[in-house]
């Protein structure tokens, strides 16, 4: 999170602004936390530009709890959940949705590791909806833009790990999510961004937290909130529209981005592991190719001061998460000790 | 929250300890934050006499997502889960649970607006489970201790509001649970503390975050926890531990209440609502039998520094909140502002 954010925040921590009162002490329907909430709300709707037909929820239990959510309000019998799958989380999103009714890969990457985003889809035939996963965190893939859709089925994303970090046509989703973790603040809240006419639709039979319309009538206090991750969420969404918003933040992240991949595509030690127009922008993963070289750059990383660059087990070698907050800086002097690494190991 | 906790927290936002990345920026797989959690859970496990067959599980969704886990878990076919509904929330919890299966009141205190603990309970022949909520923060109700229950079916309790408020003997209980926000701490973590043989015994084709078994082979981490909430909950642990333990907590609490109470069973403006025998130590529910006189009451005393005293619709009049961080103090002081009321409008 950006240091100003994590700064407002302590501030605020014996006492919401002159309330006197710690914003976590705050009851959730009290005057000042429904102002926070609020203003949370609005920012995020100025900064995504979400139209009126769609509703802000501020939910618990992570993406994964999207998983089973999703099927289980919008899986109908006689119908089709196409997936496409491109990594552990799309994997795991399908799981849930098997346990519930019929699904469908409508494409995979995992025949090469999940190093690319496939171009084609193979959608069912009465298909639910269509969820993906806009960013692998694990494989440093990343979705250039939404898939197409067969007609009348919502597109629904799993965003939680690119979230925000550029702008967004939300009226080509009918439901777009993430955990707040990597772009948008602490962990704990999952905003879901979803068209009303998808609230309406879902089961009234079902578990009255596992309605999407139960919170959406509630303006998501049906029961009290994560409010300390509601209030920095919403401190995340005033940062970036003071840092140019959306498009600040693609031009950033572009910008931040450029000179590891530049770098990469030069080596002659590393290797990127992501086709070149699958690349992420959030996560760059990288391998030297040698188990017992990446373990010396990661512990000789780590002790320079670069920590988390240890790759996930499933693809090895490195990863460089570098989110919205994550300084251009930082990565311009992980890509100097890479060419200090280089020149001393090969 | 105590004040101590408070400023811990703060002390922490930028740098936990000596790490140099504050607590909410920690990856909660790297070692700071484990050790947070561990420390949690042993304190938890030391305050409360957790023994070794249970689980300790930190999640998400509030009481309210335990509502139609429990039955989801618990409630098999042929089986009745058995209910004590004494407020509100033991009505949101059965509602969820008729959902899921058959369900049995074994007993109701609506017929005098939930004012009272019933003493006697009659269970279902093939209990699946036996539901309470040892305190009604709406009523002022609270259980003086658990209810005797039929040979073999678990004792389950939503403790939300009186969680470590007083000591407990977990052997009786099959789960226990509460969300944070009353006396653990800030609102989006839920602490669980489940019999193992109960974690195996749960289905396992649901969804895995619905699964208790999921967490808890897990150790909470399946997905990511609410990583704030768990390092401030077990800040509240450690404040409870050096403040007495529990023993502490219902020494002060019934030292906190009693003045209030005293005050009450004398005044001749203000009447408890609770019976005697049924009063809660945490919330204090009081009228004057004149809802203008009420108003007046909670405007005065709002102006006078005392907030939230306004009592829930569906009790009218007023309650005071005394949780365990609540200090004796704040309870003197307010009696002396309802002495001067009471001399002034009587």
């Amino acid at each position: 999170m950006p240091v100003e954010v994590l700064e407002e925040a302590r501030e605020n921590m014996l006492s919401l602004g002159e309330t006197g009162i710690g914003v976590m002490e705050h009851s959730h329907r009290g005057k000042p936390f429904v102002a926070v909430a609020e203003e949370a709300e609005a920012n995020c709707r100025k900064l995504a530009g979400i139209p009126d037909d769609y509703d802000v929820l501020f939910l618990q239990g992570g993406a994964s709890s999207q998983f089973f959510m999703i099927p289980q309000n919008f899986l109908e019998q006689g119908k089709t959940a196409d997936y496409l799958v491109t990594g552990s989380w799309s994997k795991k999103a399908i799981k849930e949705a098997k346990l519930l009714g019929s699904t469908n890969i409508a494409c995979s990457s995992e025949d090469r590791n999940f190093c690319y985003i496939p171009k084609d889809c193979n959608y069912s035939d009465n298909s639910a909806y269509v969820h993906f996963t806009s960013n692998n965190t694990i494989f440093g893939t990343e979705f250039a833009s939404e898939p197409e859709v067969p007609e009348g089925s919502p597109l629904i994303c799993d965003a939680s790990s690119d979230i925000f970090s550029r702008p967004l046509d939300i009226s080509k989703y009918g439901l777009l999510y993430g955990g707040a973790q990597k772009n948008l603040g602490p962990s704990g809240v999952t905003l879901v961004i979803i068209r009303k006419d998808l609230v309406a639709k879902g089961p009234s039979d079902i578990p009255a937290m596992l309605q999407y319309r139960t919170h959406a009538e509630n303006d998501s206090m049906y029961n009290t909130p994560p409010t300390f991750g509601l209030y920095t969420m919403g401190l995340v969404f005033k940062w970036i529209l003071d840092n140019g918003g959306l498009e600040g933040m693609a031009r950033h992240n572009a910008e931040k981005a450029k000179p590891l991949y530049d770098y990469l595509d030069q080596s002659q030690l590393f290797k990127p592991t992501a086709d070149k127009d699958s690349r992420s922008l959030m996560n760059v993963c990288f391998v030297t190719g040698d188990d017992t070289l990446d373990a010396k750059f990661v512990s000789e990383s780590k002790a320079a001061g670069f920590d988390g660059l240890k790759g996930h087990r499933s693809v090895g070698g490195m990863r460089a998460s570098i989110y919205n907050a994550f300084p251009k800086q930082g990565v311009v002097d992980l890509v100097s000790f890479m060419k200090d690494f280089e020149s001393k190991n090969s």
